[in-house]
């Protein structure tokens, strides 16, 4: 069994895997780590191997508790990978994003894949059909669009994420609920026309925390998963124990 | 002569109005006020009134400084105004986007309208052919975006504003000028898209900080119009001055 460790930029994910299948998934906050590190181990005692993903900081007495337990791979970019990287700088290509490519990769080998990712950030990542991965954006992600509304001007509001009721608010409120979520939309869905004026036989992935809020609002065709970067992370780790 | 003075979220605009002409433009930071205003004063001793627009801060001590010398509206939502307006909170109405909306009804008055103002914030504000204003939304601007990536997530650096040179950045750099700038290119082509599919007879403007930045690089045909919230500000000053 597999211990999947990724940290964002506010949460911590652990995923268990018995060989690919995901049977776990627990979602807290940094500072909980070590009690639900413990819990955990006490319910899943097979668990072998572990991966560690971190966007965020994690501290190095967190990383020794798990390698107290288990063989630990800790995901940089210089592991080996199964596909080809043009990147320029991949010393900073972001850890979440090699795993997303790494998933792609391993279900979707024949395609040309663009891979959008809606969390803190919204990633896009594109692997050609020869499992190369050329790079892709990064944009502000809803939270992020919302607190930068609040924090870094004078006078509005930070809100909630909530969907527009129409297109045109008319309330402060109404206004921003309206930019924000229909702005990451038509952002999504523009990117996505882009892409298959570009590239004949386009598969898209949409995941990451939004993916379920988002999905059903795009007007392109995508595969909503939302575990596909657990997928990637389960499947690194596979890659490099052996 | 009427002096126009625009507060907005970081800089202060001056501008001068011989009637309807636009006669001189400065903007500069708030803690250069005292000393642009008694230059300005001494340039253009003909001004009689002001006008006085505000999203940011503005001391009681900088506003009593023109109203020492001019006749002073402030700007706020109890003017009166050449539209109707529908919005149910009139009060948190930005007093940059009424000004905006009567532009609009001056100089088009038989359109449907659509304004979009990319600046710290990107406002879209829709007024029908019989001047009734609707509403709209609020997004962040470009500035707003690369500044929340690096304020608000734990590993992006904060970079200056630059026309991505393709849509698949292949590093950190040009991924996030990938991300920001056709992102909003993206969500304005976009939203006009919509409106155009709900209103026919669109006429859309856009104005603001960015508009030239942005302006070339949009699929849909705008017009341009760099003075149209000062505009609509000398037309307010002169329309509550009767």
């Amino acid at each position: 069994m597999n211990l999947i460790v990724d940290v964002g930029n506010t949460y911590v994910k652990f995923a268990v895997f018995n060989d690919a299948d995901l049977i776990y998934k627990l979602s807290f906050k940094l500072n909980a780590f070590k009690n639900q590190y413990k819990s955990l181990k006490k319910d899943f005692p097979k668990l072998k191997k572990a991966i560690i993903s971190s966007v965020g900081h994690l501290t190095i007495e967190q990383i020794e508790l798990i390698k107290a337990d288990l063989n630990v791979i800790e995901l940089t970019s210089a592991l080996k990978f199964p596909f080809k990287n043009t990147y320029q700088t991949p010393e900073t290509l972001g850890v979440d994003r090699i795993a997303l490519v790494c998933a792609s990769v391993n279900q979707f080998s024949n395609k040309n894949v663009l891979i959008i990712d809606a969390g803190t950030c919204i990633t896009y990542d594109f692997v050609t059909v020869e499992n190369h991965y050329l790079g892709g954006a990064i944009s502000p992600g809803l939270r992020l669009r919302y607190l930068s509304l609040n924090n870094l001007t004078a006078n509005l509001p930070l809100l909630e994420t909530k969907q527009p009721q129409k297109l045109i608010g008319d309330s402060t409120e109404s206004s921003i609920h309206s930019g924000v979520v229909y702005g990451v939309i038509k952002e999504i869905d523009g990117v996505i026309d882009q892409y298959q004026r570009d590239y004949s036989d386009l598969t898209v992935i949409l995941t990451g925390g939004d993916s379920k809020f988002l999905s059903n609002q795009l007007k392109n065709t995508i595969f909503a998963k939302s575990n596909f970067l657990l997928d990637g992370l389960n499947f690194i780790l596979e890659y490099n124990s052996k």
